[in-house]
């Protein structure tokens, strides 16, 4: 593997989703893939995989499917990988190049350095930050990493052939690469992306709890379903998501309410003035950093 | 005033924005409306409405504005309603009808009977359900009510042919008629707008609050964009609309932060099943009513 931009002749992916199934596509649009693998637990959606050309063939098991692999992704949600890796690690060749697409990087790093054991160096901890509230193989299309961040996050042991493989193999995806310390993007990411989801699925999770949720959510318009766009999500990936980052993400979900506090003191008490301090704080925060206006 | 269809003379918008500048174009549009008086704080705003068609002339003063109007809509913020109410009504002929845009409907009805006095038998509360996250003359369209509900919440005083020529004005505009009770209607817009709106502001708000605001952003992607669109709604305008409707607001607030509190409970507990199972009706409840997808 001394070539980076070398071909990959076999590419297995573990858990064929809107993840995993793009990257394949995307490495195939590239011609940089030679055989696509794919593992699942779903038969189903392994059939479809095969069906919408995003695999070339579906092997039930992990551990055999591994075998003579020059790449594997492991692209289930985050809850499965320790299971996946100590599955797979008896059967992983010396060369064979192992990364995921998981949200959450310290717990993923922890579990490899525990199952992968000799060949943990040869394992690239990522995470690709793109992503539609869809999830399965039908799901995935080539240009979803087209211009976006992945994150990698190398530790010291990572041998720096894999970790160009693995660049490599998302640049020809058209990402850019973007390195971070895995406590530092766990914090991050708890911010802007794992927090964002508890709030917009547990709106939903209120609203549709009370009885006259039918005719309540008839009226609603463009504005709540922008907010909860994302409450669309795969329920167990979150789930995943949520309790693998808890520390930094109960955190965060602590000063949100107190945030929500604020604002309902404000309310309560009529203070015009407190309430639209905050709100503008927020346009003007959004103008800027979410829209990247001039300004 | 006995043929609901027939054209509006002399159509005076008070607060020349989104809602009152998209009700002026759209009427413009099917012909419906002869002159638009426009009268606002802003002149550099009232400038725009002129120079884009919006309104064929401004009025500083909205009492000299309201005279000989066959209909006067009150599209301010809901917070200068009373004000703007109590200074036109000494102006108003025995004919003309006023309507209203707010967001909030039991608190508009209120200032109406107070400061409209005897011309309260031609006011007839209205609430468009459409909008978007900007504001001003400038973000004004013609399309905007096409196809969307405007609830009508009529009072008993309500006289029939103010009601009547309300109703035909917003037909229109290509928008629905929906009659609803004035505090059911608070209740619903509590739950479906006036929550979302307060969730995504204090979502940016508390972000936008810490050191590393810029580089937490600079990683967001879509999800996040999505869920806050709303907080780049006007904080003025959202400020009143909070006050205005404390009571349902605060309660639905409250029922929020308990149900934050319940995952919360179950990402530092681990319960995975909890979580899945809050994330999970999310999931159900947005594809039935929000995407209003079969099953």
């Amino acid at each position: 593997m001394s070539d980076p931009a070398a071909r990959i002749g076999k590419l297995v992916v573990v858990g064929v989703g809107l993840i995993g199934g793009s990257f394949a596509l995307a490495l195939k649009e590239a011609g940089r893939v030679g055989r696509v693998v794919g593992v699942g637990r779903s038969r189903e959606n392994l059939d479809a995989a095969i069906e919408l050309g995003v695999i070339d063939e579906a092997i039930g098991d992990a551990a055999q499917a591994v075998r003579d692999a020059d790449l594997v992704l492991i692209a289930t949600p985050v809850g499965q990988m320790p299971e996946v890796m100590a599955h797979i690690a008896p059967a992983l060749g010396r060369s064979t190049v192992v990364t995921d697409g998981g949200s959450t990087k310290q717990d993923v790093i922890a579990y490899a350095r525990r199952f992968l054991g000799a060949h943990f160096e040869r394992f690239v901890p990522a995470h690709p930050i793109a992503g539609t509230e869809r999830s399965g193989a039908a799901a995935a299309f080539p240009g979803l990493y087209r211009d976006r961040n992945v994150i990698l996050a190398p530790q010291p042991e990572t041998s720096a052939s894999a970790l160009a493989l693995v660049r490599s193999a998302w640049q020809a995806c058209g990402a850019q690469i973007v390195e971070l310390d895995a406590k530092r993007h766990d914090e991050i990411f708890a911010a802007v992306s794992h927090l964002p989801h508890v709030v917009a699925f547990a709106l939903v999770s209120m609203l549709a709890k009370r009885d006259d949720a039918a005719t309540l959510l008839g009226f609603s318009g463009g504005g709540l379903r922008d907010t909860v766009r994302i409450a669309g999500s795969s329920p167990e990936m979150w789930r995943d998501i949520c309790i693998a980052n808890r520390d930094a993400l109960i955190t965060l979900l602590d000063d949100y309410v107190q945030e929500l506090e604020r604002a309902r003191g404000a309310i309560q008490s009529g203070d015009g003035n407190a309430l639209e301090g905050m709100f503008e704080r927020a346009r003007t925060a959004r103008r800027r950093w979410l829209l990247k206006e001039p300004r």
